[in-house]
């Protein structure tokens, strides 16, 4: 069994780590951290977790951790940064489903994130979690940087446009649309039910933290510059994403729906809708999938793909054992497939 | 492996059927009717099961069900009376989850469901498929009635209190809420979203169809008369059930709490919360459990009892599953065990 | 015109005052205060009072409210009654939104609010703002005590039975449901789009502070103790308020559906629905309306009332309204003219 | 007093009509028609207006409408085209609302609309009911055709834009989210609450009706051809319309802000929000408002345009009343000025 253990247990990419985890066959939880909740039971918090997660919140230790083979961190920005060294160290693996690892230079994490980061010589070492792009690196990899929830649709979207160079990377639109739950569990108005509720807004369009994962990601890719445009939507739900991506067909492209077949073929957890199909963030809540579907608006030269995820699966909880069950050697599947609830 | 059918496939009772028994490990899906979509591929108007299901649907013949080991019915009221006998008679088990066995006098039936009852001699003969109750019965049954979803949240809710005689049994009182998804996969105005949506009414006041049921479901376990007043309500979610249950205590009652955790102590699907919990639909959605709660507001003599489940698992296809393990001779959670979606 | 202050402008009952209030012909709105938000504009922070609002929020002051003529206090409990004697010394009219002079005696109001009352001699004082049972006291109130939205929908529902001695009172039931924009515009977790949404409880079911005061209503009305037995719930939506009533009539009781008609035949604000009808809480929202059907299931001596309004119309800042015209001799529905969303 | 008609009253249209026409002050509403309500009063199927409209649906017929001044069509495609002629000839107005005469190519209509159309002459006569673009035709005009709700809002964003020839016309994307309300009140399994709620997805992406009237709009105001990608998106809520505009800027562009600013510096229902403004849907709804705020990512040359609407009030009965308004010469405001709920 891999001894797991979890920091900041009290959000909600911490209860969905749980969730799977506690249903997963090869993995005993071991601790699970919380300075806010520590001394009462997780269950007490999480009652959907009755009978199934027996563990009481614990402030989170060096020595407590060190126990365990692989420590996730569900943690709010600059938290696993400051610890990660440490677990290393003593040869435990790392998988952070915050964004502290995610940028490779620390130049520009410092602007999107607004302080200099701790461990700027782990952010090379760092591996980026999407195992559509770096599979074998994670195998191996010590620590894992899961990708946001919006980079991961987008890049899922546009991955096989890219790598087989069938659209102009100047000005690419990705215009996203996220459930509330992405703005995680905090005491703030803005995410109130009655200000989200029977609403609907952009925000951040002067920039959002995602934008520079994206673009480093599609970028990494290319080999090359990406221009990027990328909205972000606050919708009034609570899980899922909706990617909406707009490029520009390069000529002599060939047929767009076998290409994203083929590209995914092998895939356990992206799946290509046939052709016409649009997707809905319904038919993947709760599971660690990514539905596709890829169109020519008017047969033009303008290609739009949909993309569809939860943001606290396939977008953080699920890609996080996703990517544990690689770096463990464990079929990638495991503890993941589950079908979504409909309606 | 069970060969299984599904008659009326295309309900939201019938996916989560298919959601359910799709990963049941000792399952094999044999056939799925559908008068309507006979021909297309079952993914084909649920995606949620691409991958996992990869039946078509057919029209419903009595043949190719003959050939199951237990048929399911996930039709509207009035198709398993119809076909039920022939079932049975060629030694297939039947679990209906209509309202087509519910009720055992024939004459009640046809005053709520305004036709004749045309194989009444079943009636006596099916198991209302209640674990909580009639486990035994169950184990044994070649027919089912599966409790409806209202039923099934206020009888666990007074069980204890009837059972000990803790209440008068003159004036209870059900006010029950319901997500949507319990009024079906119809095309009818009312249940719209533009209709459903950021409202609450109450409906059948006058009387409604699961009034009989509770009320002879109740008497059962008192062997007396009980008088109920059920308001079902319409609530803008789409899943869930939460009876609000009042009653009157009789003097000299024990402790509640005490009385309801030992009743429910072996139940696997019976979660009593602790003492002073009020439970959120959320917490059982997707999954096969009633969570409950009870309370003595200002230590007077009225209980009231909070009782959740979702509707579409523990108020029909997981309870369904529920039966069939316990008719199979099967450890009753087999494919039940999961866990609730939280957010 | 008359010179309005509102105190607390920045919470969910004071938006509304401004919404009500900058369309009321025979007002001027000379004042809005808020701490938090003091030197920002009213429509930065509420955008949909653009072009109808032009004032900006002061900090609250003794001298800038004595100029008024009435102040709205749309505060948190325990604020009014620290500064209502100043005002009222001064000339001004005092309506007050909070629950400060809701309850007659200051023992019972401690015991449920956690704190001596400071101005206890108002109390006495103080008219209850229900126009329907209080019209006449309320046109020479200096100082109001408007109703809570929970009290005022379940006492709506019984004033006709109560006052006709139609039903017992030893054992009223009142399930009521409410949008979450009740809970008001606070930075808490439980109140989320995440925690709310898509999900349904209870809550303060051992006692609510509500209940003291519809049952002092109620006895004020029956003139003898009345037993009562109030369950709030939690619904997933903003806006409105469901109570179903529940009660024992006494032999020989009138036609319910006349008496209710007859009871409010000249009311403006509060419509019986037709025999047989089921309100929606929609019909009312962002009106100042109750809305009221009344049944007695199967025929049987309960007696199912049904009502709904907005809780931040008719359930706060619209009655608000109602008292003030009442207060300065205009016509009672002046600025309260306006018909709910369809859908 | 104006004698306005209303064909096809039980729609949402139709009713919003009827909501904001029964407080118009210069308006009686003579008739209202549906064919498969005939008989019924118009509040009983919309208690919303009870006390508000007195009137019972009839059938339509020539006769009644032709008593009229004005006749609105809020009917489905197809039934405004076959009626319009003999009421102009009868010197009555006719304002549709459906799409019958918003295309000026019959050709294209027939394309889009896959029947023939029946008026065609009439084409060139009816004056596109956008006030911000052709306020002195429709002063004078018998015939308007309302413009479709996301036409109204992806024009808006767009106006300043294109006449000041910032942007270049080859490649604008309009991503446009729309509550469900836009589908319609139809008994359709798609926008059942079961199936939209706390989903989104893209529909019609290879092409939808209003694509040719956007670009139709477009084209007229810039004097040239105009390539657009229109997809719009279904999103759990009933109302509001969020259009998220891309166009690529022109070299040398002014300042945008001031650009929008002093575009809408007099029209009553256009708001241009502060430089760094989200809008959210909510703050027009109800409203016959749109507000917009305009963006340059990361000080990129991508212009973003936000803009919202309700999409049953601008996108429909409120623009329709504006365009009354105008046409009989009356301030345009009038039976307009309201506030949205927030909230």
């Amino acid at each position: 069994m891999i001894r797991v253990g979890i920091v900041g247990g009290t959000g909600y990419t911490g209860v969905e780590l749980l969730r799977i985890l506690a249903l997963h066959p090869d993995v005993a939880i071991t601790i699970v951290t919380s300075r806010s909740d520590a001394g009462k039971r997780v269950d007490e918090l999480y009652p959907n977790l009755r009978g199934f997660v027996d563990a009481v919140f614990v402030e989170p230790s060096a020595e407590a951790l060190a126990n365990c083979d692989v420590v996730f961190f569900a943690t709010p920005n600059g938290t696993a940064m400051r610890m990660t060294e440490a677990l290393l160290a003593q040869g435990v693996k790392v998988i952070d489903l915050s964004a502290d690892f995610r940028l490779k230079d620390p130049a520009v994490w410092t602007q999107w994130y607004g302080e200099p980061h701790i461990s700027p010589h782990l952010l090379e070492e760092a591996v980026y979690g999407l195992p559509e792009v770096n599979r074998a690196l994670i195998r191996s990899a010590q620590l894992i940087a899961c990708p946001g929830c919006y980079p991961t649709s987008v890049q899922l979207a546009l991955l096989p446009l890219i790598e087989s160079g069938a659209i102009r990377l100047e000005r690419i639109i990705a215009d996203v649309k996220s459930g509330v739950s992405g703005a995680g569990r905090k005491a703030e108005i803005p995410i109130l039910m009655s200000e989200t509720g029977e609403s609907l807004k952009a925000y951040s369009v002067k920039g959002h933290r995602h934008w520079p994962e994206i673009k480093q990601g599609l970028e990494q890719v290319a080999g090359q510059a990406v221009g990027l445009t990328f909205v972000p939507h606050l919708i009034p739900m609570i899980r899922g994403i909706h990617a909406t991506v707009y490029a520009e067909l390069n000529v002599g492209h060939s047929d767009l729906q076998v290409l994203f077949e083929e590209r995914y073929l092998t895939e356990p957890f992206v799946d290509v809708l046939p052709a016409g199909s649009h997707p809905d963030t319904r038919n993947v809540r709760g599971v660690n999938r990514c539905q596709i579907a890829v169109h020519r608006p008017l047969a033009g030269n303008t290609v739009v793909i949909l993309s569809v995820i939860d943001n606290l699966v396939k977008g953080a909880a699920g890609q996080a054992v996703q990517n544990m069950n690689l770096m463990f050697g464990l079929e990638e599947t495991t503890g993941l497939r589950s079908i979504g609830l409909y309606p």
